[in-house]
């Protein structure tokens, strides 16, 4: 049950040369084994952790930054998603036998690059052998003016449901992925292929979106296990959800391969890995909301309502027809 | 990248029915993505990240329930060695392919238990499926009044080195469980085996001990990885740790099978697992701390001193021969 590797450098090595220079503010250079965190006066500390595992959440040849950036990307989702600020993150690092330090280096540097890009830095950790597959654990801490954290069950009957960025663009990333040969995905050219991998490879947490949904969001998610599912979960218990098809935002890459492949909007729209904002707002509120969303550089656009009633989300067509998804969540599990 | 599992519950059935019976405050009975926390006025928060690996750090026919108190133990071990109380636990847990609900359920009811016991409510987490060995990650929250968080690097020359309770019970313990077939092993009672596998698979925070840690240790840590290895880290760029072997206390389980097999000693000094407080104590404190701590529960012993100097701690025989040990540290990675 334990064993040195006297051929690669132990776990105290690795740590001081890989992840102690992205150290932040009370991780005291991750030389103690734990790491002191206050929040501002009169914020609250809002708390998510989300793992990744190499072949079920990543291919095992992603590249080692884009990795990481997910790993980190995928939990500041939830936190902007709850409208706070990212404070801090622990990672816990399982690496499988055929680890590297080419692949850890690359690993640490997209780390880096990405906690300082949504401003947030590393609090502590701990890496860890595994017999099996790779995993990367992240609990990511953000910081909410008190009370203020947004929750994901409380809209009302009548709000607006709005979601920020386009939508599907993940799910057909991994499908091109997953199926490059399909006739669909022979058909793209390079320009959008590479949009619709990137969009699977490197989720863009919404952290501008954080204030505004506090200030005009009833509830709020972010959509990782697509939007059907998760309109689901946000609006289960509240009221049902009507979604006009036509208005769900779609990059111009999920447009040309929906025409060629009409079954995809389902992919699209089932799929997940979005990691855009989902939310509720009311009527009144929702010009003021995407006015300044828009300011802030994240188009959102109104999708749907929350109508009374209950029941799986209703996606209308411009024909009329309603369609609901049953399975509706993309399970990662 | 994705399947449903038809057979068996999905990921937020699992939740539900496992662990949102654990959720303490600001959780939402784990129906959201994040929860909220905030420290009482005056205090700090102390976070600490620590994963168990099945085949690594457990064996995976290690009873469910078992593995659950250590993945939560393992973690308070150090939030009390910062002198911290435990405020919540976040839980990732990757489940191998062969899971079953019989083992998740023991699990959950270990967990539920040790929780229970060591006043640390479920904020968060997880639940992933993973292609390789089952994994568990907690992400621990302590908290401690402003300021006062014990560092691990902050001994001074002349303090005294003191430990709780005993060291090398649970290194024993697993070689027993490695070799039960072997003499010294076959020579013990059915008690002594029991007591040694215990320690091995129940590690015990020393929570009562954080308050007395605040009041008077210079530095403090868990020994996790070995006292040889754990005391060189609390003590390297400080001074010299010298220790009285004989003054190493031993539970006479312990003095039995090194008296039997003296190579063991090593063994019980560098192995690991023990998860008792290993902190450096001004001299005119040691026998305040040393009754606090045993009117609180928990034996300490003073067991040798901060040198100046430099170089791996001593370990003095009751001959008078120095011994140090290079390799010093339980390599679980």
């Amino acid at each position: 049950m334990s064993g040195e590797r006297p051929e690669r450098p132990g776990e105290d090595a690795l740590i001081a040369r890989y992840f102690a220079p992205l150290a932040g503010e009370g991780a005291d250079g991750l030389r103690d084994d734990a790491a002191s965190l206050t929040p501002r006066p009169g914020h609250d500390l809002v708390l998510t952790a989300d793992a990744i595992v190499a072949g079920i959440h990543y291919f095992p040849d992603d590249p080692a930054g884009s990795i990481a950036r997910k790993a980190l990307g995928v939990n500041l989702s939830d936190i902007a998603a709850k409208g706070a600020a990212p404070r801090a993150y622990l990672l816990t690092l399982g690496l499988a036998a055929d680890w590297t330090e080419t692949w850890l280096s690359a690993f640490s540097a997209g780390l880096a690059e990405a906690a300082a890009a949504f401003g947030c830095p590393l609090l502590g950790g701990d890496t860890v052998r595994t017999a099996g597959a790779a995993f990367i654990n992240v609990t990511a801490i953000g910081e909410v003016p008190a009370g203020s954290m947004v929750r994901r069950r409380t809209a009302r009957v009548g709000d607006r449901i709005c979601v920020s960025g386009t939508i599907g663009d993940a799910a057909l990333g991994l499908a091109l992925r997953l199926a490059p040969e399909a006739p669909w995905a022979a058909a793209l050219d390079t320009e959008t292929r590479q949009h619709l991998r990137d969009r699977y490879l490197h989720p863009r947490p919404r952290l501008a979106l954080a204030p505004l949904l506090r200030r005009h969001a009833s509830a709020a998610m972010d959509v990782s296990d697509g939007l059907a599912g998760d309109l689901a979960k946000m609006t289960g218990g509240v009221g049902r959800a009507e979604v006009a098809i036509a208005d769900v935002p779609l990059s111009a890459a999920a447009r040309q391969v929906i025409a060629d492949e009409p079954a995809l909007l389902d992919t699209a729209l089932t799929g997940g890995d979005d990691y855009e904002i989902l939310c509720t707002v009311p009527p009144a509120e929702v010009e003021a909301f995407a006015a300044a969303a828009a300011a802030a550089g994240v188009p959102v656009t109104a999708i749907g309502t929350v109508l009374g009633g209950d029941g799986a989300p209703l996606f209308v067509t411009e024909a009329g027809a309603s369609r609901s998804f049953a399975a509706g969540s993309y399970a990662h599990f």
